[in-house]
């Protein structure tokens, strides 16, 4: 039996500081009074919250007034100007890594090209620590504390930060965080490691055109394919932290040989490098631009080149497969096409949608909407970011 | 955006009084010395949060003391003579209704034939509710209030409490939880319908021998295949409520007909019914009493009746199909087999867990054990009641 937890006042100021914070977020610049309305919590409260965030330079007043009708009061807006957050997205597409200050603003956003595919981990990781320990001085130097380094991996990552596997990268048992954190000289932010489809999931909830929905799956398959899963307003992790795994659910029996050793999983059959594989094969010679091939997929998808429409109307009817599962297990009232089926949505719709109907033992597929992510490549680094903006705003404020 | 949601000191107390509540639930008889120990909460706290639930009729003191060493302290326990929980299960078996005092003392359990199958949904809902009469005229002439009725329905259950469709059942479309008001003549205690795969769950999570865990799915198969999810330590409900749906997730591509409509899904292959259509076929006349075909298959089964463990070994290898697909997207730490599974798991469990190995993408089936529920029959009955005494401990206390 667990005990239940117990609460004491400061978890009330912290429950409340989240509530100021996330108005904020929302609907600044606005005054202390419209907080007040919109938290429904009572003026002199707001005022001493507000005080505090002002104190660790998270809020900030601002001259602009509001409309011209009666009294000016004084707004407040999100500073930015004295943290900021990290994250770092780690695929076959190479590492990208973005930069946002805690009011949201884009500090910095770079891609670099991967070690080759067949590198050690060890040399990828040392990459992973270059091009991070690059970005914290960046931040640094543009005067702000780091809130935390959170890097996304295509692959199961158990609650201590280790990659438990990662086919598409080729990894076993590595131990990035203790090897991130011991590269990067045990700094004093948190470094958080995180599957790429929960972090893909953190964009959408945080930022995305259907931010704030309560039940939502983003699903990437540029590596493995992978779910994140958001389910009545929480992420969701599991026992060890895997959920979300679609990849290898088998879509066909007997179907074609998956990475993972398996047939017909829903990864071998429907996942980007077996949607390349199949329509521009390169022979023996392992072709690290995926970008380009799948630029060129989208050119004769779109002068509706019948060798490749067709193998994308099939692969949209895969997916559908696989949504429909979670769909059925999970009621999500939006999933949310990431990574380059993003690209793909205008062929790879219609058929989803179709299987996702059949399906689905709820009516109208239990109300699901099916979109298009319009983060691009960028979801999971901008996720990444998400996550240790997620824990300022959930009440865990940093002291400066 | 969704606003988020502050706190006051009521919720302080709210959440301290579950506290308070779950942890005599768990360790009672104890002091109140021990209460603030195991709580984390300070003496005076735990005293007057005590003093209420005295007042409420929930706890009492006790002239039992504790060991023999030192002063004598009063011992406190829960008082389960003031209210009570109600918890109806409709199935293709039956129907069942419980009642448990707000200690966890069992007043009344009963069975009662449900009215032949192919009976209209209004028939079935008048003879729910005589059985609700039933057993709050008795919890009530024990001297208890009624603290919630839940029944508990194989189908997806909206969030309004209509039964949007519950094939084993012939329902579609049934506002059960209006009607049931109705019926009852607009009582004065919360009236909820639920899905019986998350009501198993819930009497899992609470009763089961491994209660408290935080990763858990419940598993039915009597009338339809649904499953009850718990995922990081909370009961999941999704978009419209539909969460757990695994029972027309296609097992075999072109398999047998469901009574769905759709071929090859877990329920045609897997379910009670479909199982014991293949070993003892009932020709045209449907026999109601299930039971009897039940106990007349384990019979041959522990008999090695080469035609009845064949096709459990089969029955077995779908589930560890389904089970492997819940696994993957939710990583449980435990599925429990309900219902007649239970009963089945001796010959169903070594199947399950080969596949179950084979399938589960995360290496030793993302540490998920599988057994057999130990409620029999009543799960869904027991659960029904659990949701109640839930919002108990959640501090949602009744007022006398």
């Amino acid at each position: 039996m667990t005990t239940t937890q117990t609460a004491d006042h400061s978890d009330v100021r912290a429950t409340n500081l989240a509530a100021v914070l996330s108005y904020l977020r929302a609907n600044a610049p606005c005054s202390r009074a419209a907080i007040a309305a919109g938290t429904g919590l009572n003026k002199a409260t707001v005022t001493s919250l507000v005080g505090d965030l002002i104190d660790r330079r998270l809020v900030r007043e601002t001259q602009q007034t509001q409309n011209h009708v009666g009294r000016p009061a004084t707004l407040l807006v999100l500073d930015g100007s004295a943290f900021a957050a990290i994250g770092l997205d780690v695929s076959a597409r190479g590492l990208t890594v973005a930069a946002f200050d805690s009011a949201g603003g884009q500090l910095l956003r770079w891609h670099r090209a991967a070690p080759a595919a067949d590198a050690a981990p060890a040399k990828m990781v040392a990459a992973i620590a270059a091009l991070a320990r690059r970005a914290v001085t960046t931040v640094r130097n543009s005067g702000r504390q780091v809130l935390g380094l959170t890097v996304g991996i295509p692959g199961l990552v158990s609650t201590d930060g280790s990659v438990v596997v990662a086919a598409g990268l080729g990894w076993h048992d590595v131990r990035l965080k203790a090897d991130l954190i011991q590269a990067l000289g045990n700094p004093p932010y948190p470094v958080m490691v995180d599957n790429d489809g929960n972090l893909g999931a953190l964009a959408e909830h945080r930022y995305g055109p259907h931010a704030g929905a309560e039940d939502l799956i983003h699903l990437t398959g540029d590596t493995g394919i992978g779910a994140g899963v958001i389910c009545d307003g929480r992420p969701l992790r599991g026992h060890l932290g895997y959920v979300g795994e679609v990849g290898h659910i088998q879509v066909i029996p007997g179907g074609p040989v998956c990475g993972c050793g398996r047939r017909g999983c829903l990864e071998a059959v429907a996942g980007i490098p077996a949607i390349l594989d199949r329509v521009s094969p390169i022979g023996d010679e392992p072709d690290p631009d995926m970008e380009a091939r799948l630029h060129e997929l989208v050119r004769r998808a779109e002068a509706d080149d019948p060798d490749v429409t067709k193998v994308l109307q099939e692969v949209g009817s895969h997916l559908g497969q696989g949504i429909a599962v979670l769909v059925n297990v999970l009621n999500p009232g939006l999933v949310v096409l990431g990574g380059s089926y993003a690209t793909l949505a205008p062929w790879l719709a219609g058929p989803i949608d179709k299987e996702l109907r059949e399906r689905s033992i709820a009516p109208d597929a239990g109300g699901c909407l099916v979109t298009a992510s319009t983060f691009g490549p960028d979801a999971t680094a901008i996720g990444a970011v998400a996550r240790s903006l997620d824990r300022l705003d959930a009440g865990r404020l940093p002291t400066l």
